[in-house]
Formats: C-alpha cells, sequence, structure tokens
C-alpha cells in the first residue's frame, strides 16, 4: 500500500517537478493536485503551461485540480503534502495542513528559520527530524511542517559537510553564478539576462548565510544550535536554464589539502544504506579542469547529485572548488521528496 | 604634428578595437597596420572579418595590411606600436620593434612579468613607467616594450587602489564571470557555452594573482616590490558578449564602512588633469541594487570606466563589491591606448 | 520655437526609445510623460526601471510623470502625443486625445486599421496624410490619430516599396525572426527562449498581412485601396534583444533579376530632400554572405535604416532576401517620429 | 550474434552521437572507433571532448581508437561502418571502406548525390535500396555506400512525404532556424550567435533543394528520378544547441485543409510493422498553438521524430507548418543507424 501525497503548488515550475519526481514513485501516490482558484476543476494538463522536456505523466494530465484548502475531501486520504507554494500563501496554508494532521514537506521559504520547524539536506542533518516531535508539541497538531533550503543553500552544506566533519570549518566564502529557473517560469524577463547577468538574487544571500548555519548546526533538546562558522555569500543570475553553479572557498580548522578533501567528499554517502527511491551519491567529483558545467553536469543522478570539482588550494582559503547543483530538482522538488522518503523510512 | 603608430596583430578582435579608439585620435596617427603573412598585401577590408557594431572606417578600410617585421618600412615613420598580438609571436617581436627604436604598448601577456618591463594602469601605477629607463640600458634600445595587465585584472586593480591608499589591504578575494570576446573571436564555441558556463580559463588566476601585486606594489631603484597582501581568485567564462564582472571580496588594514569606500572610489581620479583623449571617470559607482550588468554598464565612459555596485558589508571581510569592466576596450585595446597618452604627454 | 510634445506611456520599453528619439530633438521638445496611475506623480527615474544601455537624459530623469488624460493640463501645450500605449488604453484614450485637439503618433496597434486613420511609413505612402482631413472631419476633431505599423511589417514594406513600383509584385512570402524586445521588457521570460525558439507571436502574422496591403495601397477619395498582390507569412520569436530579421521571397510582375532589384533598392529615398532630424537611408544593402545579422547590423543609421542581404535568386519565386530593422529604432519609436517630423514639415 | 560495426569520425559530435545510439544496441555490437592520426592509440576517454548530457558508456571509454584505414586489422570482422567524416575523407575513404566489402552508412554529404548511391529516410524511399546491387556491380565491389541526407532535409522529406502520397505537391518554401550542432562543436563561435542570429549556412540551401528531389523522387531501372516539384530555401543559424526548425509552405496539387493533412501525417507510419530498435512514430503532431520548440521538442521520440505543429491554412500556399527535428539524432546519427537496421532486417 503506497502512501498518498498531494502537492500544493502544483502547476508552477517546482509543482511540474514533482510531479515528475513522483511519477511512479515506489511508496508514494499522487492523490490531489493542489493550485489557485484560477486552475481550480480545469484539468491539470488545462489550468498548467507544462514546460518540461519530458511529456505529463498522463494520469495527471487528466486529473482534476483541487483547492489548496486542508478541508478539501481531496486531502482526506492524504497523508503527505509536498510544498511548492509563493512564501506568502506557504505562511498560512502549512501550518493549517499541519494541524490537519498532515505532513507538510515545503520546498517555500516563509517557515524555514521557524525555531522549531526542521530545516533538513537528509545528507547532512536528518537528526534535525527529531523537532518534529517539539513542534507537534507546540502547536497540539498531528502534522508538522518540515522543510528544505533555499536551492543555492543545498550545493553549499552537501558539499561543505563532509569537510566539517573530518577537518572543521572556520570561514566559508561563495560567490553563486544562479539559473534563472530558480525564478520561477516568469521570474526572469529574457531582456534582463540575455548576453547579460544580474548580479543580485533578492534575499538569496542572507536565506544561503542564515540557513547554512543552521542546517550545519545541532539540534539539542531546547532547540537548533548554528555551526560556529562565518560565511559570507555574494549571488548572481546567469543566463543557464538549470543548475546553479557555485564557486566555494573554505577556511578549514585543522590543515588539510585538496586530495583530502575530494577524498572525503568521494566518501560522504550517509544515505546510501536506506536504498531511497530518489538517492543518488550525493557528491560527484569530476577531475576534468574545467567541469562541473550547468548544460553538460546538471542531470548527474538524475539531477539529485551535485557535482564538485576544481578542488585545488588557495592563497587565503584552505581550498576553492566549483560545486553544480540541478536547482529545481536536488534544489528544490528532489530536496522535498528525499526529505519525506527518509521520514517515511525511519520515523514513521 | 601627430605621432605615428602601428599596430600588429590588427586583424583580430583587440586589434578592431584598437582601429576604433585610434579612429579621429587627436594626437595619434594609424600607419601600419601589421598582421600575418595571410594577410600580407590585401586591403584591411579583405584581410578582415569585422565584427564590431560599428562599419570600419574608411581609410583603415582602404589601407594594405603589412608585415609585423620592424624592418617592414611601413614603420620607418612609426613612433609607437599597439601590440594585440598572440603570446608567442610576442615573446619575439616585441623586443625587436623596442630594439628597432619603437615604445611597444602591449596587451600581450608575455613580456608583462618580466623584471625590467613596465606593467601599467595608469590610474593605478603611472611611476612604474620609470623603469622605461632601465630596461633601455639593459637592452641597450632605443625603444622599449610597455605593457598592461590581462582584461580581468585591470577591474580588480582599478577599484582596489583607492582602499588600499586610504584603508590598506590584507586580503583580497575574487570570483569573475568573463565574457565571451575574452577568449577572441573563435575562442569560444557556442556549443561551450549556450545554456552554460565554464568555470575554468587556462592561466587566468595566476595572471590575476601575480599581476594585481605587481601593479599595486612599488617601483624602487632596484625592481618592482609587490603589494603585501594576499588575493586568491576564481574565474568562470558565462554567456555574455563583452563586459568582465567581478565579485569582489576586501578586508582592509584599518576599519572602514562600505560608506567610506563608496566615498574613496568616487574621488578616486588621478588622471583628470592630463586630460588624455581616451580618459573617462576611471571608476563610476551605481546605486541600484542590481547594478553593474555587463550588457546595459559595459560602454560606460565609452568602455573605459569601471562600474562598481552593491558595496556592503560581509561576515568574513570588510566589504563585498561587484565590479564590470568592457573586457575588450578598457580591459584590452583601451588600456594600451591610455598608456600611450599618458605617456607621450608626461614623457616624451 | 520648438513644438511641444508628450508621450503616453513614457515608462515601457518603447516609451523608453521614444525619450532617447527625442533628446536634443531640433524640433520637438518634450513636455509630458504620461504614465498609468502606478507612475503618477513619481520623477521619471522613480516611475521606471531604465533599461537602455544610454543613460537617462538628465532632464527626464527628473521630470514627474503626469497622467494619460488629455485633459490634464500638462497637455494643455502641447500639440503632438507619441503613443506607446497598450492596445486596450490606446483604443479609448488616442481619440480623446484627438478630440483634445493633439496629433497622435501611434505606436498602438488599436486604430491601425481604422478607414479613415492613416496607417504610415513615410518612406512608403506619406500620401496617406491626406486621409488625416477625412478622419477630422468624420470625427469633428482638431486632432486626428496617425498611426505606424506592427514592427515586423515595416521591414517588409520598406523593403518590397522600390521592388513594387519598378516591377510590380504578384506574391510575397515572408518568414521572420524575431526579437525579444518586440514583446515588451517582460513579454518574453528567460525560460521560455533560451536554447530555445517559439514558432508563434499571437496575431502577427495576421497583422503583417492586412496593415502591409494597407501601407502599399492607395489613398484614394472615398478611402484606401488595398495593394493587389497575395502575402503569406510564418512568424518566429528567438533568442535575440534587439532587431527583426526576414527571410522575404517575392515574385515580381515583370522578369527582373537580383541585380536590378538592389539597384532599385539602392535607389530608393524619397525622404532625401526633407532633411529630417530622425532619417536615415531607408535600405542600406550589404554584399556579405552572412549578413545582415541583428546584434552587427541593427544600429545601421542609428538605428532607422533597415539592411538588406543575400538578394539573390529562388526556384519559385522571382527573388529572395534577408531583411533586418531595430524594432524598437525604425520598427516602433523612431517609426512614429519619423512621421511626426514629416507631418510637421509638409503639412502643419 | 550481433553484427560487428565500426565507427569513422568517432570522436566529433555525430560521432559522439553514433556511440550513444549504438550503446546496448539488440542488433549492432560496437567493435571499431576510427578517427584521425591525432587520436590513433590513445584511449576514447582521452582522444575524446566528450561533451554529451550522458556520460561516455563505460566500455567505449576505456577502448582503443584505431586509424580509418580499411585494411586496419581493427575492421576485419566489422560488416558495417558509420561514418562521420568530413567530407574531402569521406570522398576518398567510403568508397575505398565498400571495396573493403563493407557496407557505409554515411551520414557525410560527399557521396549522396552519386549515380549510384542511394541517399535514403527510410520512411520515405527505402526502395531505393534496390541501387546497392547497382552500385557494387558499377564498382565490382562486395560493400556499399548508402547515405542520408543533410539534417535540415530530413525534417522536410518526412513531413512532405504523407502530402505528396495523398495530395500531390507543386511547389514547397522553406525557411529553416538551424541549431548551432549541426555546425560541428567548433563551428560557430559564440561571438557569432549569442544575441545574433546568422542568415546564412555553406552550401545548406543547395543540399537541401537538390537531396528532397531525389529522396522524394523514385528509384528506377536506370537510375533514380527526381520528384517532379518545385522547392525553394532560405537558411538561418540560431542560438539554440539542438533542434532545427522550419517554417514550412507547400502547395498541393489536388485541395485540401490543415485537418486532412495532419491526419496524412498522423497516419504516416511505415517502418512500424518492422520493429526496428531505433525505430519512433516518425511525425508527432502537436496541437498547442506555440509548439513545436527546440528546447521542449527536440527529444520526442528520444530524438527521433519530427514533431510538427501549427499546420493552418496560407494565402499563398496551401498550407503551411512549422516542423522540428533533433538535427544530430533524427538529423544524423539517428538516421544512418535507422537505415542500417532496415537494411539488415529486410536486405541482409
Amino acid at each position: 500500500m503506497k502512501i498518498k501525497v498531494g502537492i500544493l503548488g502544483a502547476t508552477g515550475n517546482v509543482g511540474q517537478r514533482f510531479i515528475q519526481m513522483l511519477e511512479n514513485h515506489p511508496i508514494f501516490e499522487l492523490e490531489a493536485l493542489g493550485a489557485s482558484e484560477r486552475s481550480l476543476g480545469k484539468t491539470y494538463k488545462e489550468a498548467c503551461y507544462w514546460y518540461q522536456t519530458e511529456p505529463i505523466p498522463e494520469d495527471v494530465s487528466k486529473a482534476v485540480v483541487v483547492s489548496t484548502n486542508p478541508d478539501d475531501k481531496a486531502y482526506e486520504d492524504v497523508d503527505i503534502v509536498f510544498s511548492a507554494l509563493p512564501s506568502d500563501l506557504a505562511k498560512k496554508l502549512e501550518p493549517a495542513f499541519a494541524k490537519a494532521g498532515k505532513y507538510v514537506f515545503s520546498n517555500a521559504s516563509a517557515m524555514r528559520m521557524e525555531k522549531d520547524v526542521p530545516l533538513i539536506v537528509p545528507e547532512v542533518n536528518y537528526e534535525h527530524f527529531g523537532m518534529i516531535e517539539v513542534q507537534k508539541s507546540n502547536n497540539n497538531t498531528d502534522g508538522a511542517v518540515i522543510t528544505n533550503p533555499n536551492c543555492s543553500t543545498i550545493a553549499a552544506v552537501l558539499s561543505l559537510k563532509p569537510i566539517m566533519d573530518k577537518f572543521g570549518i572556520d570561514l566559508v566564502n561563495i560567490t553563486t553564478m544562479q539559473a534563472v529557473s530558480g525564478a520561477g517560469y516568469d521570474g526572469v524577463p529574457s531582456m534582463a539576462i540575455l548576453d547579460n547577468l544580474v548580479p543580485h538574487i533578492g534575499g538569496e544571500e542572507e536565506k544561503m548565510q542564515t540557513e547554512s548555519l543552521k542546517i550545519l548546526g545541532n539540534f539539542e533538546e531546547n532547540g537548533f544550535k548554528n555551526a560556529n562558522f562565518k560565511m559570507g555569500v555574494s549571488c548572481n543570475r546567469v543566463p543557464v536554464i538549470d543548475g546553479h553553479t557555485e564557486s566555494i572557498f573554505v577556511k578549514t580548522t585543522e590543515e588539510t589539502t585538496p586530495e583530502e578533501i575530494i577524498n572525503a567528499m568521494n566518501d560522504f554517502d550517509p544515505l546510501k544504506r536506506f536504498n531511497l527511491p530518489s538517492y543518488a551519491k550525493p557528491i560527484v567529483i569530476r577531475s576534468e579542469i574545467d567541469r562541473p558545467q550547468p548544460r553538460l553536469d546538471r542531470n548527474t543522478g538524475n539531477g539529485m547529485s551535485i557535482v564538485v570539482g576544481r578542488v585545488r588550494k588557495d592563497p587565503i582559503f584552505t581550498v576553492k572548488y566549483t560545486a553544480l547543483e540541478h536547482n529545481t530538482i536536488r534544489g528544490a522538488a528532489g530536496a522535498s521528496v528525499l526529505n519525506a522518503e527518509l521520514f517515511v523510512q525511519k520515523y514513521l
């Protein structure tokens, strides 16, 4: 018997990626496609402009879009909802679904920094799932909200985790080059980005800096405790469809070498033993001098692996490297689904 | 009476920019268009695929291309040659032109790090022109080779100079996002860069790190003395035609604020009093949250100003900011021409 | 004494181009910047996101945006308004301005096909200005609405006119490759067009087919009479910022050759004698095998010339050629301004 | 027992696509990777810059590259070679391989228009395979050269064939918008195509015009007889990685409607009964107003289907439509492989 799931915000770019991740899923069965009033009662095909390169799954295409109201009877048998809601709606609706007894795995930013909401990259900090019981108790609910971080945060924390574990981290400096899909389908006008780049993404630098410290920090009795290093970020938008690329500089606590860092990343594989359906090796190392590249490498591990290359010494930091992540798979829908898969297997 | 000048490597991308910079120039008169054997004896129009958005100047179009041999009589009356030669040819030919009594203003990398060759960004270190006499004496020549740095170095040192002068610099970290024109017309295949970026540019990081310290260092009796700070760089190629963008992080020696840094950059204008033909205010500050952008801002000051924006605090460094430079004007042909203009006015 | 003019829809992409065309204009003085309620009372700089590569003219930057109500006293001394309004607003407001005694030179599509509204490309059919008196009389107004065609129509009719005059035209077939700026700043999301093209532009094919026949037709006592040839069009959007490119096939009534067509186009210059401020040679012929190209050639004649190349024989049609037009200058703002300049000189 | 095959020109863009098509192929086994002297003796991984988005098949990666000499013992057991050679080499080497008893399925243009060389799109004219016996007899060889057309020709003839069969064709007019991969990895510099298009592809218009008439013509006792309609073409290069898009206009002999044309295309499926490994429905019709689009639709049928949309009336021609083809799969490597699969099944 599969677990029945719903999607909130099913017609947008991340919603479409959720649908792709859940197609023929071995443990989840897609039951409810929630979207805004405009789409209500239409078939999914009518309601959405599908802009993925694979066709809409046949059954989804014909399914009728429902509301995002937790009382909608479409959610009656649903245990888990995946949220791709805009932030303002997420703030209202996600707690409402938790109150209605659902586990909400959310890609929205609204609840990420709440004190009793876990912010999880499962390879990095699945022990933070422990906060779910606190959250339920605080709010007197049967369900809970579990979030995954901002797309650009994931490549950072995934690649930093094995370094932190082995050598400790004092300082992290990151400059991102982020794909246009991160802003949603209508987010970046072509006139803004053809033959151009934009050296600013609203709120992104702050999100990366605060989220990373929460995720790489500890879950303790009385709350989350931030990781104890400094991190500075500069974010840029570039004319790439999918795939965030990051130039990352790290100063470790203990001395180390690029070779040892590469080995630590290669060995890093804490979820392997769970055999999760959406699992892929979290970090794939490329040895070519000019990789990773977003167009060529973003689909590594079906878009669930980050790809790291050019690990080398730096005059100021201990090492620098380039990390790449498929921002709408590993950095969004895939992140929520992997969280849910691990949660189901380990905690339900 | 104008000074007669030649161009070595006149048909390539930087050569074309030299031609544009020298059109109707008030003190230089273009006399010799030197190129490889393939082009010899053809009119410039026949010899070159002109890919600038302004037409070829009429007289240049009809001029006959000559050799790059300093004995060619086309160079007889020429006092200055501008070099856009590839590095291997530059290594041989630039000293030969100096021996033939010419001042060679070179955009090539071959001679930049030689002990007696000045590497000049005129707003930053024109006192390094003093090395010319040493070079002449060392080589027993009447001419000399004067270089300008790699394109991506110029935005860095121009924006760092006012900071260094006022507050001192301890650490500099830069991630670049560089335009395809920096690799020459054929340098970056479209299949390599459409919907993509490449996190590597051969030799670029090393050049930026070594050249910047030489330029920001001192000219002393017995040689150049490097600036005394550490600098780490990560270079990327992005799908932009013209305009290198750099995310720059600086730790100053003395405490300071973004506002003070902005003021220092705004006040920085050491060449203004010379009224040089190609002069533009070296640093233009943009206050919008999402500027500078290469497509919109690269032509600021006819491509001779760098544009700085987003000066702000950083958790690790004192400040971070974004700098933009037109890489084939300010970063290449314009750099050589401005060097020559100042040299002529101040030293000839 | 200059003629005072206003712009309706001053903050959008075409509005910005109007501002650039009218900067330092010898006969027009920009007096009123009309925009929607959202912008009212703000300075132009505050009200608009300026995305041109040249800075906002200083005086415009500080000017206060006014309403688009003809009763607004900002329009009191204005004789001419240029309209870059969206179609639905144009339909209401342009006749209202005409009623208020203004000449409205409109780039909007709303009124183009009205029976008493002239649709003018001045090199092609300025005798259609004759309809202005009919329109005034029909509506009992002192002002009138004068339109210019859809951007992609202009390259077509300008290049067809000299062919029609000399050899007659039986059939015209066009496939367009149109720049994203034609859809307005937000019109084409980057996700829709990076590494892609879109083989459809709403209403464009119909507009080109109907407008071309009106423009190339005759103005007669009792109305316009369409040109007497057939025209079929297929429109595509491509990832180009500015510059519509068109593959055009023409079957002429009389036999002719590519050389004769080239000569006819080269000789075509009916406005030269008027010395209009925005005038440029209407058709510039390029002889290179691979021109015109939008990035390299769109600014020919300050964006007011169309560029034609590859005029050659075709197995079905008499000739085929490629035509290029800067769609937001020659194809929009520049078209209205040139209409107004000729109207003022010849009819006022 | 699988048939052993080789690839000539294995390291280039089309060669890489051949490798992908032949991975885990049910009837072909890849035995010889032939390339130029530069690559000889290296492993394939060392010899080639692999720029596909899927990794190199493991066994190919380690295989050693061999010469393109038919006497090389690497070809001893090979029955079929696929050729992705440049035209000049193809002219020499393909007949040499035929003489050595191999069947050469070639994507090169060199031999396509030879009188006894079949030029085949298997859904359209597989009866032209009959010419193989004539060729063998003419040249006294055991092998033969079988070609597939130029990439842009295939979308044309595939979509025209069902129209011709049902309604007859009098006139065809095509304007292409072709992807950069069609020119090979280094073929189109990024500076040539970013924010641009190029209205010319050397030899392409002529190839489309001549090849289409040969393919759609008849194979008769004494030779091929061209199809009896006129066709005019205009070719353009656009900034798209993969996927040629074509605006096609057709005048049929008998009257018909867009609906009948759509039905004829939908019903067109002459290879279905053969169950060929690389087979996909040849024409997939999209009903959306703005499809096909290269980025979204090029992988339809694993890149082996062409996608047709916007079938509609035209004022001059009977219908016009947009056709899309994956130019390096269906238009190159896949075309040769499908030819070979049918040949093996039906004629060997």
